[in-house]
């Protein structure tokens, strides 16, 4: 590279840097964050849990909810509940595979009442509601009890709530929201879903 | 709930199940897969990492490199390398920071000769090459090498790429693939990155 060039780059780089601090410097406010991972793309409940695993890999203290989740062997459980973290797990499965609407709701409801506990809990740095999008649509659990109990939280508690069409009151009410979208899945070209990759 | 809506909520239910089941049928090639995560939201990096501790969980064996992460406390690596991850992370930071391309590209190189070693490792099951999108862009690494080891890779090995940007060329190899976009970031609204959830 030949020294011109150089100091260019080195000029291009130093507006970024400069460009980023200006923008970490304004960015002050501390507070637990609402996180909602949308959309109909692989990587959702992944993110969610990576997110656990960052928290805990830093001391932090975690809870998780699963919804939709049956009873199949459970990678993320098997590895965080070790650490610590506390599962609750609706362990009916998918809802077309059980095909009652009200032993769905109950399940539902089940696993809601360690939501409400688990959000008023000063203890827990970080909550994750992994599915949680579905039990609002299907009508399991109410959105306006999801959005109190939200609000009521520990002001320091994150709280990130995962899962496909979240209600746009719940995307209101966030401070972050991704939208995963599916390019194309491996599923679809044939390819059989996989321990460790999609469970 | 009545006895009919009951009965109607049961067969739509059950032809949800029917679908679902006839397309895991069709999908029984059993390979790893190429699984790129690109976007400008939040949650690349924590859907690899999340799909990692899914994998250890499962007592799968996984290989993390980590391009553009510096020396700051590293959430994921303190839980995962205990369980026998290994991580090859280019301590340089953000390019930004650094504004040297030639001591960049010699720390990228340095990074990739060890991914070059784990897509030859038949043990690993799962490969993390998290941010390696940025190299390829910023030209501290070949496309054509990228695209070369991972298409001699080990047949049931599963690779993971994230960052933003992932040239059209890595999205062509790949059998999954996610855009994550940005809806909204609570650091545009002037709230502090967080250990455990932004790192």
């Amino acid at each position: 590279m030949t020294e011109d060039k150089k100091n260019r780059y080195q000029a291009r780089q130093q507006r970024v840097k400069e460009k980023v601090d200006s923008r970490i410097e304004a960015a002050q406010e501390e507070k637990g964050i609402l996180l909602v991972i949308t959309g109909n793309g692989k990587g959702k409940t992944t993110s969610g849990f990576g997110t656990v695993a960052r928290a805990v890999g830093h001391g932090l203290k975690c809870g998780v909810a699963q919804f939709i989740k049956g009873n199949w062997d459970n990678g993320e459980r098997n590895l965080l509940e070790q650490h610590g973290v506390q599962f609750h797990v609706m362990a009916t499965g998918f809802t077309w595979e059980t095909q009652n609407k009200e032993t769905d709701t109950i399940a539902a409801q089940g696993v809601w009442q360690h939501c409400l506990q688990m959000l008023q809990d000063e203890s827990l740095n970080l909550v994750l509601l992994d599915e949680l999008t579905y039990m609002i649509t299907y009508g399991y659990i109410e959105l306006d009890e999801v959005l109190e109990a939200l609000s009521r939280r520990p002001a320091m508690q994150t709280v990130i709530i995962t899962g496909r069409a979240a209600h746009r009151e719940l995307i209101a009410a966030a401070d972050t929201v991704s939208e995963v979208k599916n390019v194309k899945h491996a599923f679809e070209a044939g390819i059989k879903a996989q321990r460790g990759v999609d469970w």
